[in-house]
């Protein structure tokens, strides 16, 4: 059997304007020349480590499990926090331990983690504040060429958790938040998954049990705004009325037909929504 | 012979900021491991489905005939809009049947069209709001992988046509519009194309006959302003003058010499544009 | 012994809304389809040909030597400077003569370079506007291809040299620049090469003998404001506080921890900045 070609992703906050990301390629390129090198983005908010953690989640299972995904926003570059890697069944993850894979780890079973403490595997004499070049760019192109996990590190029995967003289940209504607020100013919220059972029905699979709700008579209140129902899609609706919809990754969504819901609505992550029933 | 490796290019509205496109290249990865994924643009205005035909226009030519363009502004997406390929003797093209290839079409002899209507080829579960991942990534990616190109839908005779800007040529005068401006504030017209014979002398061949102008003598008029003449690069007039260019797809261009036409001339895409050569 | 995979890199200011960088591309892959392209950035400010080459300078020696990189920051395409190309031991470079390669010049000893006046290895009928697709794509295919370098142009005995920032170094005192600001809003200098000694010690090396700088003496000067001491991270500050440390290139760095130096400081490239240790 031929090895897959090695595969490399970047998910990073330092934009595309300066020297960073391209000298994390040329890092990467050095150690497995043959590396297919994927931008997820490097547009990240600067130092949101929860945007970050939401991305990945969001992302890493569509990737062949050969991967290996680079995320670095590492505002405690240079300090005592970590540098660690995670194996899982789908993709290895390279970043520091400052909560960014929580979302990983915790969909993963059976992830092994170790602490980055080989220096043979790191660029020579790294910098105290590029890493991201020094460290996990060259951690990942080493794993990418197929160098056994456990030689890299030390392995660790945890690694550190985010708090994510808060999610109150009641006999009829869901709170949550918005998570993120995407190019289009669709606001992406934590209430989820949401699965269509038929045109008229959506399944919540969140809580302990699963939850039937009517996505014609619910309501989403976001703020001082309420929405009625919940469509299938953005078309469903005239250009410039809000509506909810059941998003890409399952979440629930609140937009704007062909107009950005987070302005219109002035709602940000962060901003509470409540979704009720009844 | 060796098969060539897949290529396949990207071209949408999503922005580089959040997991959507880099949930395509997962997809894209997982399915044809193999493929160079090509960053044609993230950025196209939200929606606007005449700029991505636009920028189409423009650069698949210059791809490898076995290439597959996956182009993705869908404001559509989940309605009764149809998703589509359109095989050519220069590149293979997915996409919503939204009018995105209307360009594409016009110029390609032969082309072949179907509805993608074989979930088989898709993501399971579609959902309604991100077909560039759960359809037109995969179809894609199968295509890439040399799947062939009848297996993947059922031949339509048509596809939906865009209304593009129109162009009017009289005895002295063409009259077009802005297409598009670009990010140094160029603008784009639809007076195309037009290509030098000599220092002095344009031939406009997008009529029925083909026009000779005299470069020094024509002018431009856009809004309240006029420029006089064509040059032959922005470097002929000072730092901060505007001039009139033949652009990179033989376009008539007006820009300002390391300056910002649509700023310093509030021009838009839209914005009338005549040539007057008399 | 087998060809390494060909490797392009693409720098340039053409941001990445446009057709620019696709059609680049898709030159590139038709005359080398196995070359994995590689985006270092295309958001250097237009026409800003001494941030290109600064960029350049901090990314080139991470690439493997057989890399072709392509630089297109050109305001005086079409015009009478010259296309050329750069032969190195750690890399080949493709870009106008109007400078950008300056840095690299001058720190690889044993350089060759040539003007690129065959047409044979360039795009047919190249346009005078957009040499980046025409000119420099083509023969960055072709050198990535394995054609010779000799075979691509006629050897030249110098290239245009850009003035860089100026160091003025004295007794107690460094003088140098800003030279750019970076995404985060940190403002990087031409102070440079710094290097940790130990905890407390710097070593400066880019005079014409090597000063010891003790970190926690030392003063930055930036316009009106003062930064006490150099530090080795970001986090050793409380957030929101100025800070100044040695960046990933070596560099004298003002920084304010999870903040922005730029706005908060009002601080350019071009701002003055000095060292004061006594």
């Amino acid at each position: 059997m031929t090895q897959p070609r090695p595969i490399v992703t970047l998910l990073t906050d330092f934009g595309e304007q300066d020297d960073y990301v391209g000298a994390m390629k040329g890092v990467i390129l050095s150690i497995a020349p043959d590396a297919h090198i994927v931008d997820i983005s490097h547009q990240v908010a600067p130092q949101n480590i929860l945007q970050a953690a939401s991305i990945l989640d969001n992302v890493y299972r569509y990737y062949p499990a050969h991967t290996v995904h680079v995320v670095v926003v590492d505002p405690g570059v240079g300090s005592a926090r970590q540098p660690i890697a995670l194996q899982t069944a789908r993709g290895t993850f390279v970043a520091p331990d400052n909560g960014v894979l929580t979302p990983v780890r915790a969909k993963e079973q059976g992830w092994k983690a170790i602490i980055l403490n080989k220096p043979d595997y790191w660029l020579p004499s790294p910098s105290n504040t590029f890493h991201g070049r020094d460290i996990f760019s060259p951690v990942a192109a080493h794993l990418a060429s197929g160098v056994a996990f456990e030689k890299l590190g030390q392995t660790v029995s945890d690694i550190v958790a985010l708090t994510m967003p808060s999610l109150t289940i009641a006999a009829k209504t869901i709170k949550g938040e918005v998570t993120r607020i995407d190019s289009f100013g669709n606001a992406l919220t934590n209430i989820a998954p949401l699965r269509w059972v038929d045109d008229h029905t959506l399944e919540f699979t969140g809580g302990d049990v699963p939850v039937r709700i009517d996505a014609r008579t619910t309501r989403v209140v976001c703020g001082w705004h309420t929405v009625d129902g919940i469509h299938q899609n953005y078309s469903q609706v005239v250009a410039g009325q809000a509506l909810a919809v059941v998003g890409s990754s399952s979440e629930l969504e609140i937009a704007v037909s062909q107009g950005n819901a987070s302005e219109q609505f002035a709602i940000q992550a962060s901003s509470p929504v409540t979704l009720r029933f009844d």
